[in-house]
């Protein structure tokens, strides 16, 4: 008798696990020549926003002033060809949680559309972006230039795919921006969904353990320290014992707010203009413009 | 002279580095013919595993309903060949620790019935990851579809990772279970200890910054938000100052538990059925059934 | 008509994002025949250095008590010569933030030195990190056996990256280092500035959202767990508004501290010998030698 | 002066290279949407092939009996999908080739059927394959064993390519077929044209310079040494002196004949049944049933 | 009417392509275990030791003079795995084929010890190979230096895999050999049987179309053009009309013969000691020595 | 006794192949910082080139005639610092071999001015390629499109490879063109040495075999045959015996030559213009102008 001749466990399990009945709802039924969501392509798609975005410091190429059009030319090109696949990728996926029925065609006609308004953004997005980078450079005294910022703050990582992600949803696209967060998250520990609404001159310390609610609203000029959540508080549910969906649940942050290491905030309350929040602390009311709130000394 | 030569510095690092001394202790002596322990191995297992579980959300294919079984079939053959090599992997690691001496056939041939009896759980862990997926989606206002929980959320990554972990970890697979759950943990900063018991419909929220240690007992349907540290107060040392390894000295979380972010609960307390513990605070006391603890207002 | 054609929104955001006035700040200009700074070759440098450290845990060879030699000797070469590749990119980079201007022949002499240096403190660097592990084992019941922590333990993974980004600061190269240490922050979630200073015996439990900043000195045998920061509290601004660089900032904690989860240490105060800091709490004032301060009881 | 800086020499060639007059007819004007033929794609074509029709010689996975179905059923899937993609591609160019016009989706439901039907001639290629291994092995005294012939000689690899592209061709797909046959030309020096028609039980021995012309007639148990050639003579020009193209030109060899190396054979002639050519001749005209031609002694 | 839905096809050749009837002979049934021919880990031992044999010409690594024997050490060890992996999977294969059966673990140490001994070879191969590049830079005046003809003639390239496959099947290494000619001659269009014994300083200029069979016995000196077949003229057959196998029928050639481009050589003659075989010509009898043949003048 | 330990056998052939004396001559003694020349480079190289002289045949993006200028210019950049680090490699290993020593930094600057100058050449190079695609279309019946040729027909790999190499042999740049013919040689088995001379349209059918030697003078309108060889008939000796390099020994052809398949011309005679030289024949004196030479009858 062989000992290594267990395929009948392997047998059965193969034919237990392909019992429909036993992966329903956890199988993506996957129609013929739809594109896949796939993070490959999504971090392809990232890595080229970058390197478009801050020519140089991203990408394998030795680009220089005379050849940055030749660079950025392809870069879109590529960008623009992956961006249509993946927003198809998505939007098959939204209609088939829709329960809506659209022809290929014109979900890829669609998806053209979207990539390119994409791209018409891309301009928008640097300028918005360098004031993310002006205000990480000039509030960290160790920061020595605005190349190390770039290269290797996880803040910008985290902002950079929070503004792709977030001008993808505004276009409609679905699924795709959740992943492109979810993967700076993975990458910096710095949770921002893209449904959240964030003015310039953005800026995140250190950054591990943020959580920033679908339904905020931040302000210009506006600092987070690591550990800091604007969560909501509670949700009200519906007639099934259901959460209901977008209801605003998420802080408002004013301009030229300061939220320190490892702070909560809770639910639709607002932080007034200039106020700062102390380290550790729990806050579930308003706080007034200017204020500033800390935890009770030991 | 050439100012590059710097080879006497390199000769002479090498011979400091390769002297038998100055490894003791941080050598692993690889025994000719074992298998390595192998992060490469194991994440293509964790993935193979997701693909079985979820069929159509990973894995390069384009799987649909005619074609689950072949797929289904050929990831589970090429699981189990991975398997019975990384199982082998930890069996020989463990040898090594505990001084014993087994023949390698046999390490193979145990190896391939524990990869067996791992693969024979599959349709089981595929029954309590659905509800891990249902706690996600009816918690989360965010969520738009089961979808975009399977395909994205970090805890769905980890807790799959537990549960991988923990059935091999109860076959008595050393070293590997623990190599997975860290997996995870670098890429979604939940860190589940895979000697942990948890329930069905378990979900984090967010997650970043939790901590489930080894000896933690959680019920069904507990909900936990990012920053939680279920943790040891203290620990007993032997005659020699060393911690004593294996004794409960993690919380216990009954059914129906919610635990907000940041608390941290140490020792082996428990939280009684359906109390709540609110956010940012310190607890090393029993929580009665139902309770509801929070920090101070400020 | 073509509904596919939205070249003329393309060639529009070509242009734009082409034109040096929209990216001034944002770029990198490489100057001909200087190496980049290169994650991919980081990576490398890190896990050379690992081989080299831990013989036998990392890399893809089968190390045996024969061929540690061979194995070190081709580590180092290759080390070495990756070394001086991003040694020369980090001063390249740092010369153009200085609007010095050196020669290349001449950056390229100083980063073999600079690599030489380095690979001679390596011995010292394994002794250091022995203790760094030992610590580990001893303070973690959950440990089993040195190999486990060496092979998956998040902390020796970012100490490690630490202890290496800090020889490279000392020796003056720039960039680079920061670049090191953030890797192990995105991998592990832990933020080690590589201009604190570690003694012996360190170690973090869990690790995920600990922050140790640049000015920070950590005497022996001190232990922080998850969430920890060690931060700056406020730092004075120069004639411009700007904050002033290289000030002392950040914590001092002497020999044999503890500090549990979520404890927020923050501006140059002074944690005295063998003190104890609780958890979730906000200390931004000395701690006498011997002290235990705790978060208020609820 | 910077004697590096040559980047006016680099403009103008760019410049003079994007001239379209400067590549007409050498470039492959693209349509939006359209796949492109892929080498890399044909090879997996080729590959996945011979992983189906000859199962555990090829291919990744350990297969046996057991799982034998699982892995044809995914191979065949994927080849199906990479057939219909690069089937496509080969139409899109051919239509290009023929001022044709034809609608995208047509195009893939056309390349789709095509691939179906393509699959559905496996189990006859897989038949008549099967009589080449066997006349390859009862032919040549250094053969091993089957297992030998499948896996590494270079007629098989030429006489697959060749089956599955003349295959392909017959289906009526363009360009696509002449790459897969001038794949396993690079790969053996055999280069057999997709038109040719080859009965069963067909070898090569050693194979390198055989040619083997787009109109041949091949008969059954015919066996080719190395560098022999069944080419035309000349050819009919049309009233532009271009080649007028699909004329037979080609030798036909009836079933039992014999070519010895290098020998050549040019022009629509007939060498009868049970022929032997001998090698290093030059033939032109037919050869009776039966006779054994050669070269003059010398 | 879902035009695309081809399931019945494929589904119908799946089951044909599965149905163990239809495979027979063709099929590789793996032992669970057993390692598998690996065309790319033959490809790497040939890699490896063109890198030992040759230092400096192959392979990745920088090697010079200091670095040597860490390389030659890495190297060795290097291949001594794989080769015991690949000699292994070339036993089990012969095994098979001979109806005999081993144990795995014997087959293992035999591999292993073969492997060893192989290795032990290598400095006579390192020996006799450097013959081969004498005479192929004393016989070609196009050639600059050693180095060209190292790293760039496909003479040395195809006469290096059969010195090593040669070494192998000495050894009683089944199959492998074979597979590592067959490269060669993939690569070069020089088809050396591993069986052939040859002296030292051979060279093959150009090399495409060499062919030279499994019993052949070359001299020292000796010089072939491209297109020389050394090839057997008839086979006995035996009682079932099948060749019988391991009868001597390929040519011999004593020291210093040359013979030029296209020429083919045929049975068991022998070319007498400095015998010159001029081009394009056919022989089947025995050339005496010092002898001149030629094709006849036009 | 462990039947596994021959470490005394892999230790003693470590030190044997590590002893200089075992390796000289057949080691590149490589020094520190030069660049080696690399295939992997030489290859990307050929690949670069291709896909800036075909726009849309090569390379992985889809170029259209909106984006041709960003794409050559991208890769006109990365060809030109490709071939800095490769013509420098080749300068190099030219300097070892004459026992010259040039300065590293005027190797580089060398290697710059040949590379702006080799891509200055490019526009020219698509010219004469153009014509070369021409002549293969028109000559071979079985052509379907441009594009079949400049996508599969080994002629114009092997040819675009020669002229590129030739191209970089007339700027003096050693070794590099010798090792990108070889490529081709390998991949059509077709060797034209980079120092011959070939006008315009010349095209080659089949090519298998195919040999041109150093000294060889094409003329325009030149086909060749597979299996063509256009060699040396002998050479000079000097005092040592060795062969005089640089002498004119290989053919002349003239313009409008056409040579049959297997055909083998040797020294250095004329074919006059228009001749024709019909297969399998032997050549070794002069063919006069329109000359329609063959083989016996048989």
């Amino acid at each position: 008798m062989d000992s290594f001749d267990y395929s009948h466990i392997l047998t059965k399990a193969v034919d237990e696990l392909s019992d429909s009945r036993s992966y329903k709802g956890l199988f993506h039924q996957h129609k013929e020549g739809d594109p896949l969501p796939s993070s490959t392509s999504l971090q392809r798609i990232v890595e080229l926003s970058r390197a478009i975005l801050f020519p140089g410091y991203f990408g394998n190429s030795t680009v220089n002033k005379h050849t940055v059009p030749y660079h950025i030319g392809v870069n879109v090109e590529c960008l623009y060809n992956l961006l249509i696949e993946q927003i198809q990728a998505g939007l098959c996926f939204g209609q088939e949680n829709n329960g809506l029925k659209i022809q290929e065609e014109s979900s890829r006609e669609t998806a053209a559309l979207l990539a390119a308004r994409f791209i018409g953004k891309l301009p928008e997005l640097r300028r918005i972006l360098a004031t993310d980078v002006e205000a990480a450079y000039y509030g960290d005294p160790a920061a020595t230039c605005f190349g190390e910022i770039i290269s290797c703050y996880p803040a910008i990582r985290a902002i950079s795919n929070y503004r792709i992600a977030h001008e993808l949803l505004m276009l409609g696209v679905p699924l795709i921006p959740r992943i492109i967060t979810e993967m700076a998250h993975s990458e910096t520990g710095i949770d921002i969904h893209p449904g959240a609404q964030i003015g310039h001159h953005f800026t995140i310390d250190h950054g591990t353990g943020v959580v920033i609610g679908a339904t905020c609203i931040i302000g210009n000029n506006v600092k987070l320290y690591q550990g800091v959540t604007l969560g909501a508080k509670s949700f009200p549910l519906d007639d099934n014992g259901n959460p209901i969906k977008g209801i605003p649940r998420h802080p408002i942050l004013e301009n030229d707010v300061i939220v320190y290491s490892n702070a909560t905030i809770l639910g639709r309350v607002t932080i007034g203009r200039g106020a700062t929040v102390g380290g550790n602390i729990w806050v579930t009311e308003d706080v007034p413009e200017g204020a500033k709130i800390a935890q009770h000394k030991r």
